[in-house]
C-alpha cells in the first residue's frame, strides 16, 4: 500500500515545512520533504492536500473508554457522591462484550479528534483491546490494580494473563503495570506491585494526588505524599506515569523527576469534578515530561484533545497571572510528543522516515483557522475537531471527511451502546 | 416561505419536547407543539429532524469582530505589549472596506458554531453592519467611545451618526451606546455619555474590571472601584452592560444590581491574557444578569460558545472547589435566554410562537453526544461546533451541513481577508 500526500502544509514534530510531501509505504514513513522529488511510484493513492496541514496525531495518555455509558449521566455532582452512587454500582454490572462495544463508540469520538492512540485503565482489557485491534485503533493498555487483587500470587497470575493476553491480540495493543491508586491498595500489594516492575523491568503507571482529600488521607496513613510513599515502596524503580498530579508537594516533584516518571494532566476531568488545576509550569519547568489526557468521558465528558490542549495553557496563564506561560506550540508537542514518550512508543512521537504513520490532516479551510497566520499555535487556541479531516494509523485512513473505516457501521455502534446504556442505567 | 421541522427533539429554553415538530412562516416561529397536529400545509421545505435537537441559536454578547485578521498573530505575550505592540498600530491601518470583509469571516465563524447574532463593539460601525445585513447575520452594534471622540458636540454627533446609520441599514442590525471604558475617558466625557444615555432613554455598555491593574488605577485615579465610579457618574441610570467584570468589588457587585446592569463574562479571553477568572456564581447569586462573549479573535482565539460555556462551568467549579457550580443547564440559557436579555433582544431569547426563528440544530448522531442521556448538560460540556447541522436567522437557512448560504462565496472571504492581513501586517 502506498499513498502519496502532496501540497501540504506540515508539521513534523520537529519542523514546520511550507510546502510539503509526504509518502506512506506499507504503514510507515518513506518520505517526507519540501520538495516534491521527480520520481513516480505506482500509488494506491494520491492525496491532495490543498494546503492542509498534515501533523502527528494526537495521544490519549489517559482514558477510561469504556466509561462512555455513563456519559452526561451524573453531571455537577460531588465528586464521592458520583464515584460511590453513580459510578461502581454500574460498573460492576458491564461484561466483557458491553466494553467491547462502548471501546468502539470511543474509538470513533478518538478518530473524530484527530487521536490514534488511547492509555485505558479500565476492567475487560480483553475486550477493549480487540475492539482496538479490530477497528485500527491503538492502545497501551493497563488493569487499575487494587486491594482486590491481591494477595501477591494471584496478582501475579493476574498480570501474567493481562500480558499474555494483551500481546495475543494483535499489533496495535501494547500491556503496561497499572496500580489504580495509592489509596486502593494495601502497602503489601504496592510492595508485590513492585516486585513483579522490577523482575519484568517495567514502568509503573497509576493515579496520583488527584484530590486534596487524597493526598490529606495519604499522609494520614503514611506520614509523607503519595509521590514520595510509592517511590519509597519501589514503585517507580524502573520509572512511571502519573495521572492528574493536581497537588503535589515539592519532594512529590523532585521524586518524579528522580526517577524519570512522566505526568499526564487531565485538566478538564480536574476542573470539572473540582479537583482544581495542576500545577503544569511548575512541573514541566523542573524537567519532568508532562502529557496530556482526557480521564473518562464521565467525568470530562468528551475525548477532545483540542479542549485539553486550551485549558492546559489557559488555566496555567490566568492562576500564574503570566499570559507567557505554557506557550501554545510546546502544548502542542505535549499532546502529541509528550504523550508518546510517556507511553514508551517512542516510534510515534514525530513524522520521521522509518517511523510508523500516525498522523493527520487539520483543515485550514475553515473560518476558525483564517487567515493562516500561526498555524501551530492556532490549532492549540482556536482548532475544534471540526478541523480533522483525516485520521490515518499505521498508513491506514481510519477517518476521513466525517466517515469512519473502522470495520464496523457507525449507527451499529451508536445503537449498541444505547441498549447497553438503558440496560445497565435502569437495572 | 414555510418551513416544517419535524422528528425534533426540541428545547424552546424553557422547556424540552421529546418528539417535537416546529414550524416557520415568514421568519417566525408558527408552531412547536409536541404532537404533530393533522394539518398539511404548502411546505416550501420539509426538513426530517431524524431526532437531533432543535434549540434556540447562541448569542455572543461580546466581539470585536473584525479583529479576526490577528488571529493568532500575538499569542503567549503580556497584554500591554500585546495591545500596544501588536494590535493598536495594526487597527488603525483599517478602512471601512476591511471590516466589511473581515466582519463576513467572522460571520462564516459565528454561523459553523450556532451564534446568530454578536455585539461587536468596534471601528468602522458601517462596514461591519452592513456585511451583517448582506449575510442575513444580526449584530448589535456599539462604537467603543473614547476620549478622543470628545468634547460633547463631538461626541454627541458621532453617536447620533451611529444610531441613524445602523438604522438606516436593515432590519437586522441594532444600535447601542458603547463606551469603551474608564480608563480610556476623561470624566468629562463619561458624564457626556451619561447626559446623552439619559436623553435616549437607553442603557450603556462598557469594558469594567477585565484587570486587577485596571482597578487599581481607577481607585488611584477615583477614589473608588470602576463600577461604582460610573454609576456615580449616571452611566447606568437607564441600566448597562458591562464586559468581563473578572474584578468586582462587592460594592461594584451591589451598585451593578441595583441599576440593573447585566455582566458579560468572557472566560477564555480571560484566562489566555492572563487577566483571571470572573466570580460568575457570585455574580449569578446576587442576582445579577450573566451572559457570556467570546471577546475578539485576537485574544480568545476562537468565536466559538461550546468552549465558553464548558469553561463558565468548570472554572467556577474549580475556582470554589464544589463540582455543582454553575449548572450545565443553566449555562445553556446563560449562552441564549440571558445574552438576548442583555443585549435588549428579548424577542430572540427562547422558541415560542411568535418570536423570531433564530434557532439551530444540533445533530446528537456524532460520537461525542452518544449515548444520548442528559441531552442539553452533555451540549454544554462535551458539546463542539462540529455538532452544530444547521444555523437559521429569522427564519432563513443561512448554515447547513458546513454549506454557507450568505450571498458570498465561503473562499472568496477567506482570499480578501488573506490579502488584507498580509497588507497590514507587512506594512
Amino acid at each position: 500500500m502506498l499513498i502519496r500526500i502532496y501540497n501540504a502544509r506540515i508539521w513534523t514534530g520537529e519542523k514546520y515545512i511550507e510546502n510539503g510531501e509526504l509518502w506512506i509505504e506499507d504503514g510507515k514513513i518513506r518520505l517526507v520533504s519540501q520538495v516534491c522529488p521527480l520520481i513516480y511510484l505506482p500509488w494506491d493513492r494520491e492525496i491532495n492536500a490543498e494546503g492542509n496541514l498534515v501533523m502527528p496525531s494526537f495521544k490519549n495518555a489517559h482514558a477510561h473508554s469504556p466509561m462512555v455509558f455513563l456519559r452526561s449521566y451524573a453531571d455537577d455532582t460531588a465528586l464521592d457522591e458520583w464515584l460511590h452512587t453513580q459510578v461502581f454500582p454500574r460498573e460492576v454490572k458491564l461484561t466483557r462484550d458491553d466494553c467491547y462495544w462502548l471501546t468502539k463508540l470511543a474509538i470513533a469520538e478518538y478518530l473524530s479528534s484527530g487521536i490514534s492512540l488511547a492509555s485505558d485503565m479500565y476492567f475487560h482489557l480483553d475486550g477493549i483491546a480487540e475492539a482496538c485491534q479490530e477497528c485500527g485503533f491503538r492502545n497501551v493498555i493497563l488493569e487499575g490494580i487494587t486491594e482486590g487483587n491481591g494477595p501477591k500470587d494471584k496478582l501475579f497470575k493476574r498480570l501474567e494473563w493481562g500480558m499474555d493476553t494483551m500481546k495475543k491480540t494483535g499489533n496495535l495493543i501494547e500491556y503496561r503495570l497499572g496500580l489504580h491508586a495509592e489509596y486502593t491498595n494495601s502497602e503489601q500489594n504496592i510492595q508485590a506491585m513492585a516486585e513483579f516492575a522490577k523482575a519484568h523491568k517495567m514502568p509503573v503507571y497509576t493515579h496520583l494526588s488527584e484530590t486534596k482529600k487524597e493526598v490529606e488521607e495519604c499522609v494520614e496513613r503514611h506520614g509523607t505524599t503519595p509521590a514520595v510513599y510509592l517511590a519509597k515502596q519501589g514503585l517507580f524503580d524502573f520509572g512511571g506515569v502519573v495521572y492528574h498530579c493536581v497537588h503535589p508537594s515539592d519532594d512529590d516533584i523532585k521524586v518524579l523527576k528522580e526517577h524519570n516518571v512522566s505526568v499526564i494532566s487531565c485538566p478538564a476531568s480536574n476542573i470539572k469534578l473540582a479537583s482544581g488545576i495542576a500545577p503544569l509550569q511548575k512541573l514541566v519547568e523542573s524537567g519532568i515530561n508532562v502529557g496530556l489526557g482526557t480521564d473518562g468521558p464521565a467525568s470530562n465528558n468528551c475525548l477532545d484533545m483540542f479542549r485539553e490542549m486550551f485549558l492546559a495553557s489557559g488555566l496555567q496563564k490566568a492562576v500564574l497571572s503570566n499570559p507567557s506561560a505554557m506557550d501554545g506550540e510546546f502544548v502542542l508537542e505535549m499532546a502529541t510528543y509528550n504523550n508518546a514518550w510517556a507511553m514508551g512508543m517512542n516510534n510515534l512521537d514525530t513524522i520521521e522516515i522509518g517511523k510508523s504513520a500516525d498522523l493527520i490532516m487539520i483543515d485550514l479551510h475553515q473560518p476558525n483557522m483564517q487567515p493562516v497566520n500561526n498555524v501551530l499555535k492556532n490549532i492549540v487556541y482556536a482548532g475544534s475537531k471540526s478541523n480533522v479531516l483525516m485520521t490515518i494509523i499505521a498508513g491506514k485512513i481510519l477517518y476521513e471527511k466525517c466517515e469512519y473505516n473502522i470495520g464496523t457501521d457507525i449507527d451499529e455502534i451508536y445503537s449498541k451502546c444505547g441498549e447497553i446504556t438503558k440496560r445497565i442505567i435502569s437495572q
